[in-house]
């Protein structure tokens, strides 16, 4: 049976699910949910498919999964692949998903938000303005642990590595500069390089184009 | 061995870490990092102790571990408790987890540090407006998920409640009152009432009474 993922384009939590599972290898297909059209943040939708009213949603038969770290866990459980290759590794993976909700994808995902996707007189400058200056604090621990490193934990991509980078391939503006940090922009090069990868835009239905 | 764990009592992820360790029954003791002298930010401290610059940091012989959730996770492996009864069981207890790192105490340890720990004058009206805005619709999901539920999972303690209820005990005001919260209110409650259970305070070194 095929994994349906609903997500959509611009939802970079919904990217960390669906390049897990395009890296993969299961059977999957995107269904786009109308986030800007509010639909996530529906009665019905809370109702019958997420009470945190979010995407990314992943069903699987009777199984149905939110929050884009489980789903990864759902991916590795399921394909074998990016859960660490030992207990020492899957707590190190674990801890990295953690710090990316908590510091990275988190304000990066809100900042990105209100600096493209409100109007142009509702953006909160200050609000924007702090949230930059805290990712940076998060941009800088990522960069000094990639520095001599190809991927987060150990040998090889793991769930660290498609979480971390779920905000980062976006082409809008949101204070991140790749040519600042030597060390995430040689690893998002390499991630990118994977046979299978693809950007945000490309592997998700629905983007800004679609509502100019 | 004792389990040390390194940590400060106005830290509400590591009170997630503290309170797991305490109502799990493991031998443990807390270690006080000086977090407000800038301990956790020193190099020393990034260097030998957590990168990410951050408490708290678990210490079980050679095992360290940073991250609450990797604490409650290893808690749960090495007590058998709070990790959830079955597979679909640990994936809701890893959802909230998630949700709440991202959504729930992310945003109400933030705005709680800059309401108290900031001085008064460097404390950004419009961050913190923007941010109880965003933690009321947190709020809105978390109480009505335990309408009609003892516990955030399953029928018993798990990391779920160990995590979602990091910041809301404290005393200090960041915008969250129990009163407007019936269910949440009766979730504390009787999560307080466990036996072992301690406020932030009582189960860690360090308060703001030390600094004044």
């Amino acid at each position: 049976m095929t994994i349906k993922l609903y997500c959509f384009g611009e939802s970079g939590n919904a990217y960390k699910a669906a390049l897990a599972l395009q890296l993969s290898g299961l059977d999957w297909e995107a269904v786009k949910v109308d986030f800007f059209g509010g639909e996530t943040r529906t009665p019905e939708f809370r109702a019958s498919i997420n009470e945190m009213g979010e995407a990314p949603v992943l069903v699987d038969g009777d199984i149905k999964l939110t929050q884009s770290g489980v789903i990864q866990d759902y991916v590795s459980e399921k394909s074998g692949k990016f859960g660490g290759a030992d207990a020492s590794e899957r707590r190190e993976v674990m801890r990295w998903v953690l710090w990316d909700n908590h510091k990275l994808s988190s304000g990066a995902g809100m900042t990105r938000f209100l600096m493209n996707f409100l109007p142009e007189d509702k953006r909160p400058a200050e609000v924007i303005a702090f949230h930059q200056g805290r990712l940076k604090a998060a941009y800088t621990v990522l960069n000094d642990h990639l520095e001599g490193r190809d991927w987060i934990v150990g040998g090889g991509i793991t769930n660290a590595d498609l979480s971390c980078c779920g905000y980062l391939y976006y082409p809008e503006p949101f204070g991140f500069d790749r040519a600042e940090w030597p060390h995430i922009d040689a690893w998002l090069t390499r991630l990118s390089q994977v046979p299978g990868w693809k950007a945000p835009y490309d592997l998700m239905p629905g983007s800004p184009a679609d509502r100019t």
